[in-house]
């Protein structure tokens, strides 16, 4: 078999056998097909597309590229949830938490954040002393002695995936529903997932723009789990403007840890609740859904979920003391807010533009070996959709210093757009996909 | 600028401007833009095309990248020739020289082959002392005195198309037209060319394996070549066996010799006529098309030709007496007939698998770097429609050793068909194109 083949094929639109992929997949994680050819035939994918049954053919050849965890003899039932990506996207934080002290085991290994989207593994660092670099027995000594983990990437889960996701990044070829769909999975399955909720993002600070384009991945990662032999539901949540209040590591955990005590932002809230009812059904905590979303909002409010996050930050190793009295997180230096312009209806607030004065202010990468502050970030104060009154704190930038604070300010104030006719608020789910 | 914004706007469909290409080609050739990006913007144009204005501004971005050669000070009109490749293609060799003697200057840089296909400079490299590295001085002073000169490309034409090329090559991206397109025309406008014959071949041994692929390419390339302000004709040629009956390097070199002394194969003589006819005419040295053909034959028959060819390979420090004597060219050690095994009609004779005997015998090359043995070769005996006498030869093989002839005699065996109805003759011309 030759690389060049393989790649005139899907070229000319053929459809690659299960043997072709795998050559061509494992070939490239060994090194032994160079980025070039790997460049072309990502692109010949994205532009010739593949059938169900080559994306769950590469789906299975990146999985199997590295370590498969098998944590069955632990949790009898795996359920994983993951996310598209987003701006101030904190779910992992509190559902996490809610679904393991439902009484259902989360072993989740989390990403970092590239860009304006953040990652989970960045803001668990906010916390002094969090360690995400467990090992494989610390792991697994975790999950069965309090049913929850939060780590970083800590097995060799589909290294193949890792180095063509970093060449797609540079070479024009990310959105492409069978490349995202295998990418994402393979992932999912390596770690040993037997159900996934996915909470695919549409809108600006998304990778699918329209509710069309986030419709067709939601149905691609549906269709591709149940033919892995996995029970996958996606939501399609709105990414039009950024989840909850607040965007920036330290901030986000703040956020979490109010929301665990039932005072965060509402949007944030309802997001979370209904992404780990999701979990409870798949996972067979509940009847239903009505039945699982009661047993979620109880131990929301009992408590049991911050009890359940306390856990988890101690067994890792963090400061407790740190999220009993939030302000001992890192804290900006320069806290300033940016009052609203004029009084009116909030008719814009660009998830993008708000992610990308977050990375300027040193909070995320540009780069994949950037080092991020963890107490800088922004945030905002309305929603679209909200009456916002002129001279009131619109947003508010933590700021390392006073360039950066200027620059920040800037952007978000051109990010957003107030205007006298009312505006409708945008939901927080368009649509529940299953098979 | 962005590569990854020029990749996804090709991508995408969109046409790029002056500005975009420029800054790809040049920041390519720099070495600014890496090989994976390039190969993936190199599958996304062949997937979606470029428009002439496109393929117009890559071809300049490519001649700029180097040299850009002007000989009006030696030459008024610089005609030149070029074959998209094949199997037997001896044709420079003699076109040349026989334009030359009819006092149409012809200073030509000729490629070295690989794959199957093979390369002028590797063929005129058998005469012992014939040098193909001509420096500028001595490449502009033999012109100015003798009016011809064969050389390897030693100005640095179109860096940029060279490494575009050696990508393309690994990456199944060589079969674009505009890529094609503006790979030929961008060396042969460094070259300082005003006016050029392409010698387009179509069939089992080409690029181009229909006739209507053929047209498609030729009438891009007279187009760019109008867009540009030369002169361009192209002739569509068969390829689907060899040209002329030898194939290997010293074996071509001497059946270009008896070409020009009038008693070499009727295909390739007439094959000679018609380019450089072609050439004389663009080049203003006959009136008519009528007038140029009987000038070449004129030149041809009279030996002037020849005595140019002569003149020539003295110039450039090859031994006379090897062409005068051609047994002094290099001989392969193992020279054996390969009878036909049963009488009929030559149905086929598959110009892929006679090249590629031929490189197995070592006088082509697999690998840019592998060295050629110069004497080595298949010599066909019949062409498509002959009627072939059981057990008189088909084919002689040279060889360096007994391993070496009997694959090739396999490969040659397996490479024609004979039949018991007759065959119609193949074409040595297809169809003109000009503007």
């Amino acid at each position: 078999m030759h690389a060049t083949d393989i790649i005139a094929k899907k070229r000319d639109g053929g459809e690659l056998s299960r043997e072709e992929i795998e050559f061509f997949v494992q070939g490239y994680a060994k090194g032994d097909i160079p980025d070039y050819q790997a460049a072309s035939w990502l692109m010949a994918v994205f532009l010739r597309g593949m059938s169900d049954r080559e994306t769950l053919d590469l789906t299975m050849a990146m999985a199997r590229s590295g370590d498969m965890l098998d944590l069955s003899d632990i949790a009898p039932v795996t359920v994983d949830k993951h996310s598209t990506g987003g701006v101030g996207d904190k779910v992992s934080l509190i559902v996490a938490p809610l679904v393991a002290a439902c009484g259902l085991p989360v072993a989740k290994m989390t990403g970092r954040g590239l860009g304006f989207t953040g990652g989970t593994a960045d803001k668990l660092e906010s916390i002094p002393g969090y360690r995400t670099d467990l090992n494989d027995a610390e792991f697994r000594a975790q999950l069965a002695k309090i049913g929850i983990v939060l780590t970083g990437q800590s097995a060799d889960l589909a290294p193949a995936d890792r180095r063509l996701y970093a060449l797609r990044d540079v070479t024009g070829t990310i959105n492409a529903i069978p490349l995202i769909v295998s990418s994402v999975m393979s992932k999912k399955i390596a770690a040993g997932a037997d159900a996934i909720v996915l909470d695919v993002k549409v809108g600006n600070g998304a990778f699918m723009k329209t509710l069309a384009d986030a419709e067709t991945l939601a149905e691609a990662m549906v269709r591709l789990g149940t033919h892995a032999g996995r029970r996958v539901v996606a939501l399609i949540a709105d990414m039009n403007q950024p989840l909850g209040w607040a965007v920036g590591n330290a901030l986000e955990v703040k956020e979490a840890i109010t929301t665990l005590h039932e005072s965060g932002p509402a949007d944030l809230r309802e997001h979370c609740l209904v992404i780990a009812a999701e979990m409870l059904a798949l996972g067979g905590k509940a009847a239903d859904k009505s039945e699982a979303l009661a047993l979620a909002m109880d131990m929301l409010s009992s408590g049991d979920a911050w009890q359940k996050f306390r856990e988890l930050v101690e067994a890792q190793g963090g400061d407790v003391r740190a999220i009993e009295e939030p302000e001992r997180l890192p804290q900006a230096r320069l806290i300033e807010p940016v009052p609203a312009p004029r009084s009116g209806y909030l008719a814009e607030l660009n998830a993008v533009e708000v992610g990308s004065a977050v990375v300027e202010l040193g909070g995320g990468r540009e780069q994949k070996d950037d080092l991020i502050d963890h107490s800088v970030g922004v945030v905002v104060h309305y929603k679209v959709g909200d009456l916002v009154q002129k001279g009131t704190p619109l947003f508010t930038v933590h700021a390392g210093d006073e360039a950066k604070l200027t620059a920040a300010r800037e952007r978000v104030l051109a990010a957003h757009t107030i205007g006298d006719d009312p505006v409708q608020r945008l939901p927080i789910f368009y649509k529940r996909v299953a098979e």
